[in-house]
């Protein structure tokens, strides 16, 4: 066991930056742990003179990382690259074609095609790993895949995004409107490169999509998980929940039963009574469900060079001491197919935030609409006049089917007096 | 791969029927994901007849389980009979010699003697596994020797008891004292047969030794643990450490630095905004430092049929994809020894709880006592008289001296107006 592991990294970013520290600064305790030395071959980045703070002379430049698929002399190509397709893509195929196991940190590649890919690597025993891909810090994929191994999971949901949970508590902590807060975040670099991934949703939803995939040993599509970000959240929304007793987050929720998968990331009204409530900034934390160990819950830094370097270079550890398993812990071939719950079958309670202009007979004209799709009120607020006059009215719904809610809010938003769309978020009593 | 992997189980109480009925339930899901059809060959226990409400006649009944170990139809031998030496050592012993890998729920036996099988058990490459020995339902020694294996883990410490956890958490929901909830835990059956185990924190001390030895590959031990119990909380304590911000927890605490190893079991008050502070009932959690995750944090049922036997099946899990590591995650060779920390050198703040009698001077007997130990005091409190006439005094002190603190305690108690010894309970600005 004492033949040394070599590996390629492919990108040398904020967490290719971490994993060279990692190896390089804990070089004689890894070699420990993982049975023999990992040792970096070759490494590949868009540039190779930016500063990184690092010293990376010792290692073999390679101007095309596809060239790290055809040398003998490495063993595992660490792929830190990103995107769902393109070049990590193609590193991702050739490398398994090629019997170099493949460790990665792109959600995006996996969420869309870890099915595939796992197929490859399953056909040569090959390892395909990524831990780093959800929650950084939190050894969460291998927690389901292994430390829960014994329990049929049923629901498995939280906090996948550290920016948009940094934005919200934000916005709580400061009294500041979204805008603001956007404008901050965007200066202090948190956001990706095409914001849209954070703000919209995708970025959790790809990771929701692996855990999914983990978890219940199903193909799940990232296509398939209903998608909603925070774009429309006001301050306004922040402090109403906050007096009803919750606090907002954007979750991912996936759930197995016997009528199917349910995958949605939006934004929830979460009650301050669960621990998910007060998981703040850049934390992420994750809740797991199963039939003999009831509940567990996980948090820590979802992202940030440290704890992401630290997942990447997990995996490596696990494939040197010759864990070799199925990227997603059991065969490709036992994967399942599974029916889909469509979004307009939610059924649950909603808050409702409108803003109109006050008026006689405007709460009379939206409440008949309430009423028409059967949604009765659990609570309603109205506090005074803006300046200009307008109002929000803010409401809490009993359950309700989805799709009769937004039959409502279509039927509200078609009203005159109704200034912005109105808005629903979902409240979820977890 | 498809050979079936072979158990025999020694125990039947609640974990080893939990065991079986996860085997046994999960039968097909559980080969999947094994790779292999996991079997149980051969059980025992020592009453062969006592209603379990599950089916064991198609195992072979074994009246001697050391029988386990010379049968060649068995792989794994899975212990929980419990108890740091007699059958459950010798049954250790005699599986490892012969070539079976053991699996257990023991954190006696673990405590007590795990650097020795780890030995045993390394020498012929076989398994040694112990995940259900602390905190059932979490995954955290996986997590800690593979999950975070990239790092230098410095501290970790959590609640790792769940019945003193409940009695603490009940305390302060009724409001009533010790002794009160002490009587209702006997009869709820969630004590230890020998209850010193769970009052006086000896089993929260058995399971931080194994967390020590895990997180920080070093050969800790047992006896090192400084080690207190709960038996001398009032209700009074809790309801002052509320109105000073803070909760009581039976912590262990576990760190290791330049100077050394620091280990300890005691209660602690630990403020409202630290997220262990709001675990309750008997719920474990566990948080984890570490130089490249900063920080991650794991909750789940401590105890319980379910969860504990939800953590030996992984184990068997992984055994079964041939996960044959060291059991401390690096060879028993490499295992470090370290100096340990005096519980004496321990520097940080204190709660002092003090009942004397009411007279002219005792404040001033007290304060001089902790003035001649350089002891600063933050915070001191005295509301009104009991009925008898006697006073509580509540301190908190500055950051001060383990031993300086207990040399004034010394002193404190020696006076005659003190009713009850003098309580310290250490604050933990977690």
């Amino acid at each position: 066991m004492s033949k040394p592991l070599k590996i390629a990294i492919a990108g040398l970013g904020t967490v290719g930056v971490g994993v060279i520290k990692i190896l390089e600064s804990h070089r004689e305790m890894i070699a420990a742990r993982a049975g023999r030395p990992v040792e970096i071959i070759a490494v590949s980045a868009s540039n190779r003179s930016r500063a990184r703070g690092i010293d990376i002379s010792a290692y073999d430049w390679v101007d095309n990382v596809l060239d790290f698929t055809t040398r003998d002399d490495v063993d595992i190509i660490v792929e830190l690259i990103g995107g769902s397709d393109g070049i990590a893509h193609a590193l991702a195929r050739q490398a398994l074609d090629r019997g170099k196991s493949f460790v990665t940190a792109n959600k995006a590649l996996i969420a869309h095609h870890g099915n595939e890919l796992a197929e490859c690597a399953g056909k040569q025993q090959l390892a395909l790993r990524f831990e780093a891909a959800v929650a950084g810090g939190i050894p969460i994929i291998k927690s389901l895949g292994e430390g829960l191994a014994a329990n049929r999971l049923n629901k498995v949901y939280g906090i996948l995004n550290g920016t948009t949970n940094y934005m919200l508590t934000q916005m709580e902590a400061t009294g500041r409107d979204y805008g603001e807060i956007l404008e901050e975040t965007k200066l202090l670099g948190y956001l990706e490169a095409d914001p849209s991934l954070d703000l919209d949703g995708i970025d959790a939803a790809h990771k929701l999509t692996i855990l999914s995939t983990v978890a219940f040993g199903v193909k799940a599509n990232f296509d398939d998980v209903y998608t909603e970000g925070i774009r429309r959240i006001k301050l306004v929304d922040i402090e109403y929940a906050k007096e009803l007793g919750y606090r907002i987050k954007l979750l991912g929720i996936a759930s197995l039963a016997k009528a199917g998968l349910e995958q949605r990331v939006h934004p929830c009204l979460v009650p301050n009574s669960a621990p998910i409530a007060h998981v703040d900034d850049g934390f992420n934390a994750i809740v797991v469900d199963g039939d003999f160990i009831d509940r567990t819950f996980y948090e820590g830094r979802g992202a940030g060079e440290g704890p992401t370097a630290s997942a990447v270079v997990a995996d490596i550890i696990d494939i040197a001491r010759g864990h070799h398993g199925p990227a997603f812990f059991v065969p490709a071939r036992a994967m399942q197919e599974v029916a889909l719950i469509s979004m307009s079958d939610r059924v649950g309670p909603y808050y409702i935030r409108l803003h109109v202009e006050e008026q006689p007979g405007v709460i009379a004209d939206i409440t008949a609409a309430l009423r028409d799709q059967d949604v009765s009120l659990h609570v309603m607020l109205q506090k005074g006049s803006e300046q200009d006059g307008s109002v929000y009215v803010v409401m809490v719904t009993h359950d309700t089917r989805e799709q009769k809610l937004m039959n409502a809010m279509n039927q509200i938003n078609a009203l005159s007096s109704v200034i912005d769309k109105a808005l629903a978020i979902r409240i979820e009593n977890l």
